[in-house]
C-alpha cells in the first residue's frame, strides 16, 4: 500500500486507528481455549469486529514468538487471513529488527515476501546499511524506531549529541532523511511523547508516525493529533490492551468494536476540525 | 550455563570459537535438499563436525525466519539438538531483539524457555526496561549491541554525548554496568573494532565479549585476543560464513571441521600466550 493509498483509507474510515494483536494466550476469554488455535480465532473475531473503525493491524511478534512453531503458524494465519479478507488494512509487522545488510535482508523477506506484511518497524542502533535493505522492498515501509512510548527511551534517545546540539532520536530523524522518504519510511514516536511532537514535525513533515501508548500507556490522542497531524493525517494510532483486552467474556469482540468505534468517533472529529474529511 | 562453566568449557576445549549458523538453504550443498529439512540436516553435520573445536554455536534468527514457520521448525530442532547431545555447548539467538518490558518479556520466553538457549542478542536503544527482563532469567545472559561489525556503526555508535564526552556505544557500556554484571550481561563489539577494545575493556574488564567480524568481514583474531582478553578469556569469537560454507561439496563437513580446528589452533595459541591454558 503507498503513501496516497493509506491516506484514502484513513478518509474512508474516518479513523487513523491501528489495532494492536498483542495476543496473549493467558488473557483470552477461557471458552477460546477449546478451539484448535486460540489465538488466531481470537484474532479473527478481533479483526471481523474492529475492522470497519481500524486502517491498520500491528502484530507484536513477540507474543507469538513466544510459543515457538505454534505462535508462527497462529502469526502466519493471522497476516494470510487479513491479507485475503481485508486487502484494505495496513499491516504492520511490529518486529524492532535491525542487524548487519545480509541478516536484515533475511528479516526484511520474512516479513515482506514470506508474510506480506506492508511495513515492519526497526531499531536505527546499528545505522545505515542495517535499515537499507527493508527500504530496497517496493510499496513496503520501513518505521523506525525514533522516540519510544516507555519510560528508559531517555536512557539514550533524548542523550544530547556535541556535534550536531540535537538529541540522539532527532539525529536518527536527521539522518534516516537521507536512506528513505515519505513513501517508504515512517517513525515510531510514542504517545507519551507529545510534548515532542511539534519540534518531530519541523524535521520531519511529511512522513507518517506510528503512535503508541495511548491507553494503556497513558498517552493523550487530542494532544497527539494537535501536535502530530499533517494534511495527509500522517499518524497511524496505536491501541493494543485497552480493545483487545476490553473484555473478557463471551461478548469480548462486541466489547471490542465498542472501544474501537469509540476511538474512530474521536479520530473522525480531529480528522474533520482539520478539514481533511 | 555461568560464567566460571563457560571458562572452564573455553580450557577443557581450549578455544573461544563460537560457530555462526547463518544458514542459508541457496547456500548449502544441493545434495543435503533431498532431506525432509535440509537446513536442520546442515546444521547437524556442521555441529558434528565443528564440536571438538567450538564452544558456543550462534544461530543467526533472520535465517530461519526468512522461511516462516518451516524456519521456524529447523530452528527449533537445531537448538533442542544443541541442548540434547551436547548440552556442554553455549547456545546464542542471535536475534538483535529489544522492546517495551512487557514484550521484552515474550521475546524472553521465546528464547530462554520455549528453545532454551544460553543467550540472546538484545539492542539498547529502548533504554533499560527494553533489556531488564532479560536480565531476570537466572543463568541465562543478555548480550547488549555495543559497537558493530558493520560499516555504519559510525552512524550513531560512535556519535559524542555531550554531558559525558563519551560515545554512544561507550554511554551504553557504562549505563548498562548498572542494569547487570560479568554473570549476565556480555557485550557485542565487532572484531572490525579491534582499536577500540583497549578502551572498551578499562570499562568493563570482567565482561565476555562476542565478537562477530573475524574471516568474511575481515577482523584479525589475534589483535582481539590481544586487545580484548582477561583472566578468564572473556572472549566468544564468531565465525560463520568461513566455516560452514568453506565448501560446497559432499566433504562440506570435513572441510569446516578442518577450518574450526584452524581457528581453534590458533586461539589454543593465544590462550597459552597469555598463561590460561
Amino acid at each position: 500500500m503507498d503513501y496516497n493509498q493509506l491516506f484514502e483509507q484513513i478518509k474512508r474510515k474516518k479513523s487513523f486507528l491501528c489495532v494492536g494483536l498483542d495476543t496473549d494466550i493467558t488473557k483470552i476469554p477461557s471458552f477460546l481455549l477449546k478451539e484448535e488455535d486460540p489465538v488466531f480465532e481470537f484474532n479473527k473475531r478481533i479483526i471481523e469486529a474492529t475492522i470497519p473503525y481500524a486502517v491498520a493491524y500491528k502484530p507484536n511478534i513477540a507474543f507469538y514468538e513466544a510459543h515457538g512453531v505454534s505462535g508462527w503458524k497462529s502469526l502466519e494465519k493471522t497476516i494470510n487471513y487479513l491479507n485475503l479478507v481485508y486487502e484494505e488494512a495496513f499491516v504492520i509487522a511490529d518486529a524492532k529488527r535491525g542487524d548487519i545488510g545480509n541478516t536484515s535482508k533475511m528479516y526484511a523477506r520474512a516479513f515482506f515476501e514470506q508474510f506480506s506484511c506492508d511495513a515492519i518497524t526497526v531499531a536505527p542502533y546499528m545505522g545505515k546499511d542495517s535499515v537499507a535493505p527493508f527500504l530496497e522492498f517496493k510499496n513496503k515501509w520501513v518505521i523506525l524506531l525514533a522516540l519510544t512510548s516507555n519510560e528508559s527511551a531517555k536512557d539514550f534517545q533524548l542523550l544530547n549529541i556535541k556535534d550536531s546540539d540535537r538529541n540522539l532520536f532527532e539525529t536518527v530523524l536527521e539522518k534516516s532523511k537521507e536512506w528513505g522518504n515519505k513513501d517508504n519510511l515512517m517513525y515510531v514516536v510514542g504517545a507519551t511523547q507529545a510534548e515532542h511532537l511539534q519540534e518531530i514535525r519541523k524535521q520531519i513533515p511529511y512522513n507518517f508516525l506510528l503512535i503508541p501508548g495511548v491507553g494503556a500507556q497513558g498517552g493523550s490522542l487530542k494532544e497527539v493529533a494537535e501536535n502530530g497531524m499533517n494534511d495527509s493525517c500522517g499518524l497511524l494510532v496505536n491501541s493494543s490492551r485497552a480493545i483487545i483486552y476490553a473484555d473478557n467474556s463471551g461478548d469480548f469482540d462486541r466489547i471490542a468494536s465498542k472501544k474501537a468505534n469509540e476511538l474512530q468517533s474521536e479520530m473522525a472529529e480531529l480528522l474533520k476540525s482539520k478539514g481533511l474529511i
